[in-house]
């Protein structure tokens, strides 16, 4: 596997899934602006954007494919519920959740638009607050992690998401949110990725 | 398993993948802006959106989730690459793909929200344009489906978004986007969720 990247980036994210597996890959590191835009690497992701892995002939981009196929490439290391388990779908709403709605809703907050009432009908995720509060909610049953005692690729992806908005002050710290993320800084894999200058 | 739907909504697309697997669950159907808001329906999804899908303790929304997870839970339909296979990187790549930057760049487009120069480098999908053109040169490699012989659960989804987009005139007719949704409709599972007045 072939990892592209770049370390002040949410490629980052990657780093605490192959950590929490115990296992490494070849990296190549890209710049903004420059080789994540050069026709090679547009070939690879066309949105010359990172992260994406490369496996064999298989091209991954999208941090949350990339976390979910990690983890049941490994299914042995446990990073995802089983198939049959109805906890997977869990895991599933969590992923497609935050990979959606939620950085739909927080995106047009950046970009200043607000659907109207007309709107929130087809929009994915309504409106902002109305996010806000299903992540809010289902974070309260959060205990410790989304699918209760499994430690899962839903909390390295929708857990440092979460962190990387707070820490850019773009999600109020809400304790329920809190509450999550601190229980997830307790693993050495976050420690390192979120580790000022590493 | 309980299955909240609405004819006229995208819930439509989980009777493509019932049908697909050739089972069924109990429906539950509820009304825009009165059963969908009631305080009980909530509770299930803080949305107050269909679909979802209550399979014993868990509550499952969004489409995309209810897709992978039914694709999981029969595994022995086929409806998903097996967890050791490179495509399942690529089924995961377009699930994530259409449900987030590509559903968050039509959004926008909607709503009238360009991002600026500055700000398509931390948003989902860049620009729109990257994002069509993202789903297009993917789809020129879909032969005849997004993992290649395999029918999947990401085309159940990704192939019903794109036929829902191309009926509501919200996206162009590209003849690659036709190749793929034409072989699509060969399907009885999407002639019978697309039929009219059905
Ligand atoms: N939807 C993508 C977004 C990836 C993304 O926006 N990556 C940023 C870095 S965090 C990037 O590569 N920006 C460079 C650019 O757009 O030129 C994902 O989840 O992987
Ligand atoms: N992100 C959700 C969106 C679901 C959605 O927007 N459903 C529409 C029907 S297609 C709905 O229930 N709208 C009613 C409302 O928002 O009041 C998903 O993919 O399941």
């Amino acid at each position: 596997m072939t990892f592209y990247t770049h370390p002040e980036s949410r490629s980052r994210v990657v780093d605490i899934m192959l950590a929490e597996l115990g296992i490494d890959c070849e990296r190549v590191q890209l710049e903004y602006g420059t080789s994540m835009k050069a026709p090679e690497y547009l070939a690879i992701n066309p949105f010359g954007k990172v992260p994406a892995l490369v496996d064999g002939e298989v091209v991954i981009y999208e941090l949350a494919a990339i976390c979910a196929y990690l983890a049941d490439k490994y299914a042995d290391k446990g990073l995802a519920p089983a198939l049959n388990d109805p906890k997977r779908g869990l895991y599933y709403r969590w992923l497609f959740m935050v990979a959606g709605p939620w950085s739909m809703a927080t995106t047009d907050q950046v970009l200043g638009a607000t659907p109207s009432k007309e709107q929130e009908g087809f929009v994915g995720y309504g409106n902002y607050e109305t996010a806000l509060h299903a992540l809010i909610s289902g974070l309260s049953e959060a205990n410790p992690y989304l699918c209760g005692e499994q430690f899962t690729a839903a909390d390295v992806f929708v857990g440092s998401h979460l962190m990387y908005m707070l820490s850019f002050q773009r999600l109020e710290p809400h304790p329920v949110i809190l509450r999550y993320t601190d229980n997830l800084k307790q693993r050495p894999s976050f420690q390192a990725a979120f580790a000022p200058n590493s």
